[in-house]
């Protein structure tokens, strides 16, 4: 699958190239002969015999990159200067800030933001505990916590190269749901510790974001958190995707004319994601699904359903999937299904694969960066397809989620997240996409839309206080509002 | 000893008040009769026979801001409305947030900060762990962490209670020395756990800034994430307090033109403040030093040198102070002494044990609120008085040097801080008063002086500097620049 030139893989290039001459006519033919794109050119110096100039170029990856400076390097008379990286030059010094939101000028500003002023409110909050949610950047701040175990397609990186995607997530929270949220990526991958870390951290922030936690570990942290904590945590690796499955599958659905409760959904993946996504369809409703591993289809008589701890993902999938009990390969139960919902590798679904699901198939490819099958291949036959990269149509992307959940969590002051939110946060991204604009091609808004972060916020926020409310009737302070 | 209205308990009053009569003008009289300050006397709403008055008034205590809010009620005619607290305004919502150093306003940037871009300066990263401190907010952020059990003068209020500290202290490292510092406020008080948490918790930072960790705890919880950690570790409370303490004492010896190395020091109080300033001090060639703690001087004869723990900050001053066995009160082992330093309690010192000092006697009474002796008292014999008041003349705040400290030690990128630096610090702030300047009532810069941080900085940075040359000299890459 070729990929375009994007500006993830952009570069400023600085040359000095003779006035006379056709070397300057020559730069935006070499790039784009090689498959690159000039998208900006500046003359930063001209004298009587040479230009210098700055070419911006999106090249389509790293290597690609080199090459085309390497032909800009061949034109006759130039002089290649400096080559800077756009995308690390965003990157240096890091992407976000901590910043006082009140100026302090004087001695009188320090005695109110510092001592001795701030005695008088730590005392407040010391006598009502509650208060924190008021006089705190608690009200408003979540932390992202990760172990840098399973970062985006990248693996076990640790936690020192975990961090540009963490900041680039707290950057996210901030752009599209006004939260602050900071990074902390941990020097350890042992379950207890992380367990204790965030448990002890969780004081100065109204809910933990986990991030990147390979499986199956990441299951067992976030279930023990939530028994631990009175704030909400959510694995967004593991909810965020799932929301947006669910999202896009109901519109898909729409599209195709065809219920959730009536079709045959078939998944390949059953990691962090895959299990998320494959509960939360069950929550929504779905009936028949059937889900493949790498040793293929999960059923009750799979010897490997315990792993070596004991513990159980695939036997609960078992438990809880393939109600017909088939047997055998993706390719096998793929035949004649409905939907099919890949969070696993690049290229285990072909052509044919596709072309033998039921008419109006629904193909959602989001293994990251290559999906389980081009896009522009399945389209051939499925009525609609779906990935996780934006340069194609139906982006399945967590930022359309996580801001605003956990802005309708903060919202309601939730001690918790559960499926019912979950669902609704779901719902609401879905009727973002209007009647009138809903479509094969569009059945996600983008992320740039407006609508999305307070539609998802205002959902979860009535779902969380909703649950507030049943609780507070049954007579429990379970679900309040916390601390 | 009265204390003056202050703006850390101001309010703002609304009131109604009739146009005829007398009550607009009694106002101001009631506030002052009763000791307050009117800030501010805003109309903000006007008719025909009724005005709304917005009083802020700046009252000494909680209690004298009641009283005076009662005498106002009491004039005839005024209808008290909303009262207001300044502080806590300003407090409402936490006094910090994050901030993205780049606007997020397409799929361009965001493809550049978040995925797929970010991708490779992770894997940047992944190869090149130590080009975190260049591409990551590692470069410049500190974390504050406290557990909450010795916060201010109000002791152990817990995690919750500490953030509004935690928080201004993070808005001071930005103030003062661009500094982006995030608060970590810890569910827990076992040493144990912070040392763990901490430890996991450094990755995404580029130093720890300890804070507000009750004695004897701090001490070992410093000493072991110092032997565990690739970045300083600072606890403020002890060497940020002895810092400023030396630096006041280089120009208070020169107000009085005696030099460290001949006077006679006498200190109480033997917690972590009191622990650093003597070694400190020591540090820098005090030869004479006495410390008394609650039961008296401490001497290599008292039977309570070891705790319970087995461990000895008390056993650490015995071997290493009072080299002529002095035993008794603190009233005795003052008379004739040239320095006394006090970080212990109110009222310990009289008029009399200052009297019986030494010709051109130097005080330091810098326990908070309320100083070991009245500093006017002091004052009436000592030839330098500093407290920790800001409403003294020579505040010993932590202020003027943490900033500063951690700034030169982010630019060094320095794996340690080490009492060569400390000592740099102190010279560097003492150095900030120029001759001209210098007098009994000023020792010590204004926090507000802009020289201060840059002074600090650049001391500490040269001493850190100066350590990874000798090491690196020495073929130990211990304490080269660090990931």
């Amino acid at each position: 699958m070729a990929t375009a030139p994007s500006v993830s893989y952009s570069m400023t290039v600085r040359l000095e190239v003779p006035v006379s001459g056709t070397a300057v006519s020559q730069l935006t033919t070499v790039v784009e002969s090689s498959g690159g794109s000039v998208t900006g050119l500046d003359v930063t110096a001209s004298g009587h015999e040479k230009l210098r100039i700055d070419v911006t170029i999106a090249a389509s990856s790293t290597a690609h990159a080199e090459e085309i400076v390497a032909k800009l390097r061949g034109i006759e008379g130039v002089a290649l200067g400096k080559v800077s990286d756009r995308t690390f030059l965003m990157h240096l010094g890091g992407k976000i800030e901590m910043k006082s939101k009140h100026p302090i000028r004087n001695r009188d500003d320090l005695s109110m933001i510092y001592t001795p002023g701030v005695a008088r409110v730590c005392t407040q909050i010391a006598a009502h505990p509650e208060d924190a949610r008021r006089l705190t950047i608690k009200r408003n701040s979540v932390a992202v916590v990760t172990d840098g175990s399973a970062v985006l397609g990248l693996g076990n990186i640790g936690p020192h190269a975990a961090l540009p995607v963490m900041e680039g997530k707290a950057a996210l929270f901030k752009r599209f749901a006004g939260i602050d949220a900071w990074p902390l990526c941990l020097d350890t991958q042992d379950t207890d510790a992380i367990v204790e870390i965030v448990k002890a951290i969780a004081p100065g922030f109204a809910g933990i974001n986990l991030e990147d936690i390979s499986a199956p570990r990441c299951f067992e942290i976030e279930a023990r958190l939530r028994e631990a904590l009175d704030i909400p945590v959510f694995h967004d690796d593991q909810h965020g995707t799932a929301i947006v499955v669910l999202a896009a599958l109901h519109n898909a659905l729409r599209v195709v004319g065809k219920e959730l409760g009536a079709v045959r959904v078939v998944m390949s993946g059953a990691g962090a994601a895959g299990t998320a996504i494959l509960k939360l369809l069950i929550e929504a409703g779905v009936k028949h699904v059937v889900v493949a591993d790498i040793h293929g289809v999960v059923h009750a008589a799979r010897p490997d359903l315990v792993d070596a701890d004991g513990d159980s993902p695939l036997r609960w999938i078992a438990d809880n999937t393939n109600p017909e009990g088939v047997t055998g390969t993706l390719a096998e139960a793929i035949v004649g299904a409905d939907v099919f919902v890949g969070v696993s590798a690049p290229d285990v679904l072909t052509a044919q694969n596709v072309a033998a699901m039921a008419d109006g198939a629904i193909v959602f490819a989001l293994a990251n960066p290559d999906p389980e099958i081009d896009p522009a291949v399945a389209r051939q036959t499925a009525a609609v397809v779906a990935t996780g990269r934006s340069d194609f149509p139906n982006q399945i992307n967590n930022v359309l989620v996580f801001p605003g959940v956990f802005r309708g969590l903060l919202d309601a002051q939730s001690r918790t997240v559960s499926p019912a939110m979950m669902l609704a946060a779901a719902r609401a991204l879905a009727d973002v996409v209007a009647e009138g604009e809903l479509n094969a091609n569009y059945i996600v808004p983008s992320v740039f839309n407006e609508k999305v972060s307070g539609a998802v916020a205002g959902a979860v926020r009535e779902a969380a206080q909703a649950v507030q409310a049943a609780r507070a009737a049954a007579g429990g302070a379970g679900d309040a509002p916390a601390v």
